[in-house]
């Protein structure tokens, strides 16, 4: 027992107001309820003092009398004296005990008056008092403790503060802390806990009124915490979009003028993405996901290193997602390949820079999960995640409905013609009979479907529609002028396509889904997120992780470290007879003369190899051996990937394999530099720019095309390192293969949906440590012969969902090292 | 500018004691200094405030007196009442220019006096107090602000508290927490800043003595932040041995009697474990591993948690290890695979027990890298972690290359009695002409070695010796008697044989090594761990998740789900012609028949089958086809795994590949029961300690007889679940396979090493999720295949480092799961 706290037994007016004017009974009960009744609880108390507390120090006892009764209190007053009287009785006894040797502790009673204050926090005030003085030591020689007149004046506080707001302040005192994306969800709680703690913040967002509000909010509490000046404290920039380059200089520049030296760098702004499948989306929208989430990412950490390394300390947080993955792990995201890649980033650039902006700088990467807030419900202004997931799996499914009928028709013999008929769309006037098999029985299922808005009535609506000529012309079924003609045709379907009750319904399922695979049953909210983060801030001695404040969350994973051991079957590898194979690269060209001599060894029936270069097609065309006569043609195409891959498959037949390895060399720049050390050779927001492009979104554009070809084996190439490699090339290598995966796996998954069924994996020549690679020309030798086995391994036809659900997954989505 | 504090410009003395003694020129300085000083600053500062201060309030002004004199303080008393009349001067013109309207702000200067008060503590808390002042809006009204005669008194505090202390308190306020191993290292620091910070806590270890001064420490931290009573906050409980399955009770027992409820169970005891080679370490050395770290672990999980759902709340932390590796990932670590095994044990029940013990308990690991404190460095009774391995890689060094220079000695037609003659071992006193080839080269080498001890005059001391005979017993080349002889006639070195200068620098290197893979390139401490540990425990929707406080070491580590896509080459697999190969399980019947029909159709020389029980001897015998007339031979074994390996060896002319597979299926068991619920059907600890035994000691006991036999290759099959599996069982699967991989990767790292160069990988059935599973008939066969497949694939000889160091490492420590 710490403490107790005495209250009176009745509420103020339960006898009257004044001795006086009550009657007899009033008298005796208020005398025999709050004057003698205490005496009593001490007496009793007092008895068993000895027996309680044996051997520890007696509670602290409090008494509490009433508020103001606004009549004078003159019964409260008697209550005040009373209980005084009693204590100063109680102390006096105690102390002439403990003095005689009698009693080996002193009481020492408190009484809390609270009746001179009607200010609004009196009782919270009084509350909180009484608490604390039970949980201290804190012997106050004063018997009455009287609240004083005005709270705020005596305290600076105009509310009690929180339970929390009491353990925070401190915890960052004196730091300053600079947050994008700050006006709302976890970079708001970020902002605010930070400022709690006792940070100066910056917090940066497009919308200034957002950011004017948030920062009013947070202001308002550090006050109320007890903040001088908290005005001061809580800075904010709007009009900062982290997709334009522009505006994060002029984040740094402000930044610097307004806090001086900045402790935290919170890159927590980023955008959803094009939520969309990998082959319908579009190359404008993943690169707008690359610059705004991982290019501006780099770029902030580039601007606020030289200061943090000279400075001597620094903390860098970028807030990726449970989706960005796990050292050595990568997970799928459906229709969020172009964010997921960019999460994936933010989190390896965590890990590959620690070591180089350590040991000054932490560095470290946030995965929250799923985080019940402003993000994931939406606003009046933009639909919550789960809804727009709920929409989109719907819309896909109906796209890929059509899109499989369309190809299966086509095997059947099924015409151009046949396509443009289905621009009639509503149902009832299309003639089903006149339709190829698979086509009509897609239409009498969505006939039959009994959906709510007018999807049993309509195919497709006009997004629909005008995604799969996208996909149809791309894949080299259609013609740009048929696609139009098609367009133009077209009978958009009334308004709503998908009622909302079923979109809700959707929606539901997909929330249910996560919440059965969270481990605690639940999803944070960004209020919580941002507190524990806040918390893991304050670990001093931590860099190159990841947080995960949600964590327990239950998805498929996929490793990044895959391990090729012995060469595949030769009856397996046979299956390559007579396949059409694209080769594109560029600066790997010993590794694609291996890989092109590997597949002419198979009798492929047709290699063409693509290059940037004239050169590098010059000097490949002649390095091959072409020993079974495939047909093989060497091409230079400049930047020009999608037109030549649309070439191929319009006009030469299409393909059946596509290898991919980039066009360029990683660059050869310096990570960080020393504090007193030039940062001109440190790798610049541009050079980082160009690495997104070069080795990831290359891949990107060859697959979303590649995915669209029927049960075409897509396999990515990641670049590989020399002997003379630095630390600083390794650790790129290590960033792309790692970055990547979350493309491979995502199209991976996507691929077992799409009715093309493309099966994509992942081929890399950087192992997980320099130590482990080749170390001479025979190890080099060996790893190009496991290069080319890798290769061909995963371009052999995977098995589809439809021959085995099971082999499906295992042939997606790898990534083999070599 | 929040504050300005003022201080006295001179000492107490400066001018005298009194101005009636002092001289005309003491007085007039004085009166200049002190007394005229102070309304200049006050003039000039408030003549600037505005072109300051435009926008906000104006700085804390605290005026500081100097302490007592000793002399009556009248100097001290003339400068207190000069600043008082400076304040209430300005203070009410302020208030007076306020009042017109002419400032927006008022002035509150306070004067701290410190001159009546001789508590040591009064320098420090007027500085903090003062300091307080300058942070806060707290206006006080008293211009005067006395320091309290005793500050203890007052305040119940005896020393001003750290920093830290102000911030934790109220962090786990009214929480408990039971930690083992509380008597140092991170154990006791976990104990410390929970106690600090709010929780009352019992701390368990071995010993009494060392809890009690623990305790005493803590307690007297607690006091001097002001905790009342602080004893009762923290309570001990010696002569707790966590490998003591009696003494878990005890703990429990005690808990609950002490602490009522238990919010936090920290499981931090453990036992640094045998620090040996896997073929050098004893069973009972390994047993005593697994009971201390892992069974005891679950244990205490098991006996806390039915409370913990009951009360609907509870936070369990598994102090694991780096080298227990992360979700996926294991991590290698060379002569301490038991404790690595362990390790990875402790972090994967996390990550299994979560979704079951949650939502109401929330378990986490945490793995913390080296970390500088008692562990590491050692105390006066034992060296330190570095010191330890130091000595342990100068000796194993020594062994593995006498140890292979007999192997190759043998392979030059060296009998055992050569190996006998090396008992003389003075090297002087060596025939070095009369041995072979390797042991003369050894010999010479180990004379030039110019070590500083004895180890260049004597071939080896006792302990190598006797490590080595039971190698060459257990690989059966020497006999018992033969073992005995030589110990018996063997001439130990004299000590030191390894100079401790030699082992220091060897223990340097080891630690340089370390820091060098450290991005903050320092270890962090026992308390910095501690403490960002109890700021991880504040997060309260985390579960299943590892905490890595001292992140960013990098290490090689090894990914847990390799996969093999196509089936092996056919060449290579054609390897096994004529390889003798020795199949060891029980439970996986028809899994063992096929991967011994693959072994066969391979034209193996001999197959031996050894299962646990006659039934499954004789089942197998008739269930496997032997197309090409091998020899096969099924035998029972009951347990007797190691003798018979042994005879295999001995009398039967050894074997080339060994697949290991369970005696034991998984138990069925719930692994967690609802709050209202039994836990009778829960797992309970000694069902886990069989878990443990039947699959991950199995395992041990099979590959560290097997690694002592010249280029053996050797498989461990991890247990499938069946269609039918619960997700309990399907947990348990899990447990199994990453806890594993652990031993796994770590024999793959020390079989480079070993002079027999074995290669041992991993076969597991059970993939990432159960949706991945193979979910009808057709695709358990293709699992089947795909297990035959793996199994071959990691019975081909693998290369050694002789002949190329980058295969080798491929080929050894993969987990394939099929």
């Amino acid at each position: 027992l710490d403490g107790v706290i005495l209250l009176p037994q009745k509420p103020n007016g339960e006898y009257g107001y004044s001795l006086c004017t009550a009657n007899d009974e009033d008298v005796a009960n208020f005398v025999r309820d709050e004057v003698v009744a205490p005496v009593a609880f001490a007496s009793s108390f007092a008895r068993n003092m000895d027996r309680l507390f044996a051997d520890g120090e007696p509670p602290a006892i409090v008494y509490v009398t009433n508020p103001s009764d606004r009549h004078g209190n003159l019964m409260n007053e008697i209550i005040r004296a009373s209980v005084e009287a009693l204590i100063r009785g109680w102390r006096h006894e105690d102390e002439t005990l403990a003095n005689a040797g009698d009693l080996t502790w002193a009481v020492q009673p408190n009484q809390m008056v609270r009746y001179d204050t009607e200010d609004a926090e009196a009782l919270t005030f009084a509350a909180d008092w009484a608490a604390t003085l039970t949980n201290r030591v804190r012997k106050m020689d004063s018997i009455n403790l009287w609240l004083p007149r005005s709270i705020k004046r005596s305290t600076g506080k105009s509310a009690m503060p929180s339970s929390i707001s009491r353990v925070l302040p401190g915890l960052h005192k004196g730091r300053t802390a600079v947050i994008t994306g700050g006006s709302l969800g976890i970079g708001l709680q970020l902002g605010r806990f930070l400022a709690i703690a006792g940070a100066r913040v910056l917090l940066s967002a497009r919308s200034e009124e957002k950011l004017a509000e948030a920062r009013a909010d947070i202001v308002e509490e550090l006050r109320n915490i007890g903040y001088p000046r908290p005005e001061g404290r809580v800075k904010i920039l709007g009009g900062i979009d982290v997709g334009d380059p522009d505006a994060l200089d002029r984040l740094h520049d402000h930044a610097v003028a307004e806090l001086g030296h900045v402790d935290f760098l919170i890159n927590n702004a980023g955008i959803s993405g094009a939520e969309e499948m990998v082959v319908d989306m579009t190359r404008a929208a993943w690169d707008r996901t690359m610059e705004a989430n991982l290019i501006s990412n780099y770029s902030l950490i580039r601007k606020f290193s030289p200061a943090m390394k000279a400075g001597g300390k620094g903390s860098i947080l970028n807030v990726s997602s449970y989706f960005g993955g796990e050292k050595y792990v990568a997970v799928a995201y459906p229709n969020r390949a172009d964010y997921a890649v960019s999460k994936a980033g933010q989190r390896v650039l965590a890990e590959i820079l620690s070591r180089h902006l350590g040991p000054e700088i932490q560095i470290n990467a946030l995965a929250p999960g799923p985080v019940d807030g402003a993000r994931l419900r939406g606003s009046a202004e933009a639909p919550g995640l789960f809804d727009r997931r709920g929409l989109l799996v719907l819309e896909n499914k109906r796209l890929n409905e059509i899109h499989k009928a369309i190809l299966a028709g086509m095997s059947d013999d099924f015409g151009v013609a046949d396509v443009l008929t289905l621009a009639t769309n509503r149902l009832d006037a299309v003639d089903v009979d006149a339709l190829p098999k698979p086509i009509a029985r897609l239409i009498l299922k969505v006939r039959d479907s009994g959906g709510l808005g007018n999807s049993s009535q309509y195919l497709m609506h006009t997004g629909i529609a005008s995604k799969l000529m996208t996909r149809l012309v791309r894949a080299g079924l259609l013609s740009d002028e048929q696609r139009d003609q098609f367009l133009d045709a077209f009978v958009d379907a009334p308004a709503p396509f998908f009622d909302f009750a079923e979109t809700s319904k959707q929606a539901e399922q997909i929330e249910t889904g996560i919440l059965n695979r969270l481990h605690l049953h639940k999803m944070p909210t960004d209020e919580q997120v941002g507190l524990s983060t806040v918390f893991h801030l304050a670990d001093d001695i931590v860099s190159g992780e990841t947080f995960h404040p949600s964590g327990g969350l239950k998805f498929d994973r996929s490793v990044t470290e895959g391990e090729l051991l012995l060469p595949p079957n030769e009856s397996e590898v046979a299956k390559l007879k007579g396949k059409r194979v694209v080769l594109i690269g560029n600066s790997m060209k010993s590794e694609l003369t291996n890989i092109a001599n590997g597949f002419l060894a198979q009798h492929v029936e047709k290699l063409w190899v693509l290059t940037k270069t004239e050169d590098a097609a010059n000097s490949l065309k002649h390095a091959v051996s072409n020993p079974n006569g495939a047909n093989i043609e060497c091409r230079a195409i400049g930047d020009d990937i999608e037109s030549n891959l649309d070439a191929i498959l319009r006009d030469d037949g299409g393909y059946d394999v596509v290898v991919s390895s980039p066009f360029e060399r990683l660059p050869l720049n310096a990570l960080a530099a020393s504090a007193n050390e030039s940062w001109d050779r440190v790798l610049s927001d541009g050079e980082f720019r160009k690495l997104v492009h070069d080795q990831l979104t290359h891949h990107f554009r060859v697959a979303r095309t590649s995915a669209l070809v029927p049960n075409c084996q897509i396999v990515l190439i990641t670049p590989d390192t020399s002997l003379a490699s630095t630390r600083e090339e390794f650790a790129l290598a290590l960033f792309v293969k790692n970055s990547l995966h979350a493309f491979t796996v995502t199209l991976g998954v996507e691929g077992e949906r799409l009715p093309t069924v493309p099966a994509i994996n992942q081929v890399q020549l950087t192992r997980r440590a320099h130590t482990e690679e080749p170390s001479n020309d025979q190890e080099l030798a060996e790893e190009m012969t496991r290069l080319v086995h890798a290769v061909m391994q995963c371009s052999v036809p995977a098995p589809t969902p439809s021959e085995s659900r099971y082999l499906s997954k295992i042939f997606r989505g790898n990534a083999v090292t070599v």
